[in-house]
């Protein structure tokens, strides 16, 4: 690598069932994401099917590609089609051999299973024996699950880390991947990644371009890679500087915070959900729902995080005007007049939710999801939130969400929590 | 291609944002699905950065892995960085030429945009003739959003499928690839794909493997690849055979359907929630819930169709002893003798939301989704469901699921679905 550019790293993720679109592949992005916080450029990330020469080209591609590590996933198991541990060792020139140790840890393992399961016998033993084969000079990793892990060294690079496929077994051997030798060496001559993340709510991608366009006239920008993501209506920028622009990226995370303060979340890339959980610890507030077009699911966003009972007191999904009224107590009247889709209504679910629950914040959501059902008065995406609190707050909003009918219920759930957050952590005036 | 095997075809995703992980590439699983629907074998999916240079070598790398036919997504936007036109047109050895017809077309898409917005000027007259350059020999697919697709012929191979990266336009331009002359002419010499989908509920994937071990020992199944993927606890199995090996195929479909019938959800790869769907919609019965554990998942679940209306009556999101106690009717007393995780509060839940929703169907959930609250009696993943109807039809489980905290949760959604659809279409009998 030249000067001020970062050691390049790929992703090799194996598995014919993701090429059939069935599935989404879970490995690839984190471990994209732990490399990038490591301080490599990720030069890309290949799905390849379970056969060994495609494995094989797509390793020598990650050398075309300039990559000192190489981090595979999956083809570990004890199958004859599993076949990643023989494919590595042929591509570092090494040649297969018994690792007595893990063959003893494995057999342990798998007689363990063995008891509890009822099933036994060669079939066993010569599982355990294909996955104790370690290429010479590798380093194994000890199993998460049955398959263990290896780090394997090859002539001229690049290293090549070797993991099982199940995510949880790929996640849980990471500790041990980075404790290894052979990575601990590599590691001491990589920069650190010194990126910074920003989340804002409601800000379009283009208003960060046109910033980044202007802060571009005025200096040199091109040592840091910008990248924006847009998920659950926040928009995540990550900055990540070549080892010689760590200050461009720092001084550029300040003008991008204070210029787009107004629809800033967090400068440190927490997101509004983790903020809202910690908000309503400290204040010990409780929340309930009251939903009609997201239909639970912002009940059921709430309660994602473990210890979340200490603040979220439950929640009421009405569609039907019947349900409204019976449940939370909205008046018949109240939706003859405004109709089932109107602040008042929202409010009115709110504050009946809140009173129904004995919570501290109601908030209420009901709204057009489409495809049916729009007038051109209340065309679909038009919904209308409510946020009240015991103390007489009252926040609200009755924008026109665009998109779909998925879409209009994310968005919906996202300004949802959003509102929740501005309710129970307000901004500093200024 | 020699006889008895299928074309290769490839898929490059291009975004830097997908190697930092941030996000999870949606396009790739999309198009790699079609493919294989179209008769294709896909031989690898790849995601590069917004490099001019990883992207010139991932196509190279597709010609090296033998692909008559290369889709790639991104990198077809109005700013500088956006080059794959560029890549794509040196790689087919094709200058770029400005296409004034497609400028015409841009041109008024943009012209609406601005005057929405009144941002105009030199900038977008630049990002309209930028949009409309074209490969000389390609042919141009009209703007879903603003940019055009390409298909692109290289002399001697492969055919390449430029498409924009945002998941609606890329899907929106689909039918659009699929008439363009060059890919007509290609499909001409494609294989039907001749694949068979069949779903299973709690069958695991070894119970599959086992089975075709067994098939295997009495005739030859090499020419079938059978993928199985688990997803909302739903075992999707596909067969896709070889041109040479259709009825292998079929019969095969036919005897993991008839040894697994117990497990069968269908035999044509349709899910639990498209069959409930059709089901309550034939039967013209509504649904209501009680939930606990899963805080509206199943509510929301229920709503994810349009027109879902029809069917879903509402729910209650109960957490606290209270709420079940007050909004759902649950007797204290039962909750003091059993607790509130129990057989005995499930069926108190399905009951009470069916009645206080008036819907034909409740279905009750309380479980203990951890990581705390867990006992000896009642470990983590110990999770009650009931399904009641007016008619007094019970249908109710106590299974302790796997997993973690968001394992628990979403297992007992799938199952609630499953159980719901058992009660409104319940197995023949044999």
């Amino acid at each position: 690598m030249s000067a001020g550019e970062r050691p390049r790293a790929a992703v090799i993720v194996t598995g014919s069932e993701l090429l059939t679109g069935a599935i989404s592949d879970r490995n690839g992005p984190w471990v994209a994401r732990e490399l990038g916080e490591l301080g490599f450029e990720v030069a890309h990330l290949l799905l390849v099917g379970d056969r060994p020469d495609d494995l094989a080209d797509a390793l020598r591609f990650a050398v075309d590609a300039g990559c000192v590590l190489v981090v595979t996933s999956g083809g570990l198991g004890p199958t004859a089609d599993d076949l990643t541990a023989e494919v590595v060792a042929s591509f570092a020139g090494a040649e297969l051999v018994l690792d007595e140790g893990m063959r003893e840890h494995i057999g342990g393992i798998l007689a363990g299973w063995a008891a509890r399961t009822g099933f036994a016998g060669p079939a066993l033993e010569e599982a355990n024996r294909k996955q104790a084969m370690v290429p010479r000079g590798a380093v194994a990793l000890a199993p998460v699950g049955t398959a263990p892990g290896l780090v394997v060294p090859r002539p001229g690079g690049p290293l090549v880390v070797v993991l099982p496929g199940p995510p949880r077994e790929l996640q849980g051997m990471w500790p041990a991947v980075l404790e290894a030798e052979p990575v601990r060496e590599l590691l001491a001559d990589v920069p650190a990644a010194a990126s910074r993340s920003l989340r804002f709510f409601g800000l379009p991608e283009s208003e960060i371009a046109a910033t980044l366009r202007d802060l571009g006239t005025e200096r040199d920008l091109s040592g840091v890679e910008v990248t924006t993501c847009l998920r659950r209506s926040e928009l995540e920028v990550d900055l990540r500087p070549r080892p010689d622009a760590a200050d461009v990226a720092a001084e550029l995370h300040g003008e991008l915070a204070a210029r787009h303060a107004k629809h800033l979340v967090s400068a440190d890339g927490t997101s509004t959900d983790e903020l809202l959980a910690t908000a309503l610890l400290e204040r010990g507030w409780t929340v309930a729902t009251g939903e009609s077009c997201t239909g639970g699911m912002l009940a059921s966003r709430l309660i994602d995080r473990a210890g979340s009972s200490a603040y979220a007191a439950g929640g009421v999904v009405a569609y039907s005007n019947e349900a409204k009224t019976q449940l939370l107590g909205v008046p018949s009247e109240m939706i003859e007049e405004h109709g089932a889709v109107s602040p008042e209504v929202a409010r009115a679910l709110a504050d009946g939710a809140r009173e129904r629950f004995g919570a501290d914040i109601g908030i209420g959501i009901t709204g057009v999801a489409g495809p049916g059902g729009g007038t051109a008065a209340k065309p679909v995406g038009y919904v209308c939130f409510c946020v009240t609190t015991a103390d007489g707050v009252v926040l609200a909003r009755d924008p026109r969400l665009p998109g779909g009918r998925s879409d209009v219920r994310e968005r919906s759930t996202d300004l949802g929590m959003h509102l929740l957050l501005r309710t129970v952590a307000p901004r500093p005036a200024g």
